[in-house]
């Protein structure tokens, strides 16, 4: 066993003092932006303070009812479903490049439901550990928004289109209804009249927008066979939806699938069942990733910077902390790259 | 814009004091476990704190030398890698669930590079920010443990091989050397002769244990046309890795492909050049993951428990917070799971 050197001393306004040659209240005064030393010495301590490493305690700030410099994040999915998921890294990412910024730290936690979630918000409500959440997936029937209103957290929710009743949080969202409507349009142009959505979980508001704004398409087009069907966003369920739905009569000649994984899966199923896509069938992933660019046939998917949608979505709580009031940010809406999974219709 | 209401007030020792019908230093007693205070008081008070929903305040704890009750975790990867990669979100999926049993919070921060990692934990350590932390992709020349050591922060190496020269951190590892000769054997006995390995990032101590144990393997049993070619782990460069190797001539039998990303994105490059898996070549992936079930055909995977790997990692870090000695875990060595795309060589 490795003997332990005793550790490192961090660098207090002591240190600071004797190096700037001033006293520790002019120390104190300079550091905390508060008046009683000239701009000479201000400049000077905070020179000194840099070079020595310096930094505020965190423990001491919060007590002192400047904030915990700590934003919440709080994912509700079980485990095993985690790590198939290429959405998620990608929005932290995101998040992360923006606190950096303000050497805000992100505090990070995997429940197993809403309630659990909620739960999570009251202990770090009362152990004062964050300044702020964001708040993912947000849901038709959701406790969230009214729970961090009362405990007074600001919070961010990340997919919650405006006017969902997100009561004094922001939210940054994307047009799901727009971006469904561009895949109708295509599929439609290509031929298609028979389409199965095979969406994600039925709870998630999105899920719910994108079902409402497909029902509608086909109505306005008079398609009589398009449907959606809900799954909990795994490869077995869309595997098994597949091959339920391609084993009816007439099948459907286009699929849309809520993720990456269900539509790889889903192209697997087709092919056991000797149903070629595209040939046979188009298939469109909602979302695009590494995974529809490296499978045979590539995946045509509607692709959106989840880099991006992360750091939007900071920015916009660092607005709410710094004072600003809440409001609904979009980002751009996800688009259709087209590769190998989509064609024409085959003639009946 | 929706009005606020005034935020929940959190609970504070003076309301406990009155619903129990104490002073308030005994509450203090009673809640701090110090001497003063009858055992049935204790009971009394800990039962109304808990009623209450009350929490020690998380700044004033850091503060009193009892620790900031959280652990960092800093991952050195670039943004746009991170999506891809089915390994992390399940890591810190067990890490957290033995957190939360503690009520621990996990500090998560993506960094550039090492450098920038190091700096991150200056960084917190100056602010007081986290008791102690779990360290990601151990390297060959590696700054982190005697930095940490400097510090004084406890550590825990994931992957970390032990004897490895980790100062005074923990360590928990997978025998990558075990694994290696495993799928060596599995290769051999289906006679292949001529195997590439198309490794991942050469910096990393894992990759160069792989390699070395591949070397002494082949050396062992007499194959002239085994070796290894490193990566950075995309699908870009397994692909092109993927194509000059089956270009040359005479051509391996047999690929081993250190993520499933890269096997994945191999099997699809071959495809292109008319060479068959497994008919013409043979590919194991060494991650397994769900994308490995679902694509076609369905990858040989070597299987590890990624979620119990967190687990292990946290359960290790809150010995060595709890004053335990530093020490190194193993993992269950990952086994082969056969599928579909591991077969007979091809007669030359």
């Amino acid at each position: 066993m490795p003997t332990r050197r005793s550790p490192a001393r961090r660098p207090t306004m002591k240190d600071i003092a004797r190096r700037a040659g001033v006293s520790e209240s002019a120390v104190s005064f300079a550091l905390n932006d508060r008046p009683g030393v000239s701009e000479a010495t201000r400049a000077r301590v905070r020179g000194v303070a840099e070079q020595l490493g310096w930094r505020p305690n965190t423990a001491a700030r919060a007590l002192s009812g400047e904030g915990a410099a700590t934003v919440g994040f709080v994912l509700a999915r079980p485990a095993h479903t985690l790590g198939v998921d290429s959405f998620f890294l990608q929005l932290v990412s995101g998040i992360q490049e923006v606190l950096a910024e303000r050497h805000l730290g992100l505090l990070f936690q995997v429940a197993r439901d809403v309630s659990e979630e909620c739960a999570v918000y009251r202990r770090w409500w009362a152990e004062h550990r964050v300044d702020g959440v964001l708040v993912a997936d947000p849901r038709a029937e959701d406790p969230r928004p009214d729970l961090l209103e009362e405990l007074g957290l600001p919070a961010v929710v990340i997919g919650g289109a405006p006017g969902a009743g997100h009561r004094g949080a922001s939210s940054v969202w994307a047009d799901d209804a727009g971006a469904m409507a561009s895949v109708v349009d295509e599929l439609t142009a290509l031929g298609h009249r028979r389409i199965v959505h095979i969406a994600g979980l039925p709870e998630l508001a999105h899920t719910r927008r994108r079902i409402a704004t497909l029902r509608a398409e086909a109505d306005r087009r008079g398609l009589t066979e398009v449907r959606s069907v809900t799954t909990d966003y795994s490869d077995t369920e869309g595997a098994a939806v597949t091959r339920r739905v391609l084993g009816a009569s007439p099948a459907p000649t286009a699929l849309i699938y809520d993720n990456d994984v269900m539509a790889v899966a889903g192209v697997a199923a087709a092919s056991d069942l000797g149903v070629e896509v595209p040939r046979d069938v188009s298939v469109v992933s909602w979302e695009d990733s590494a995974l529809c660019r490296i499978v045979k046939p590539r995946l045509s998917a509607l692709s959106r910077d989840s880099v991006e949608f992360g750091s939007m979505a900071a920015r916009e709580l660092l607005s709410l902390l710094d004072g600003g009031p809440p409001r609904a940010a979009r980002v751009p809406v996800p688009r259709l790259t087209a590769r190998d999974s989509t064609g024409p219709a085959r003639p009946v």
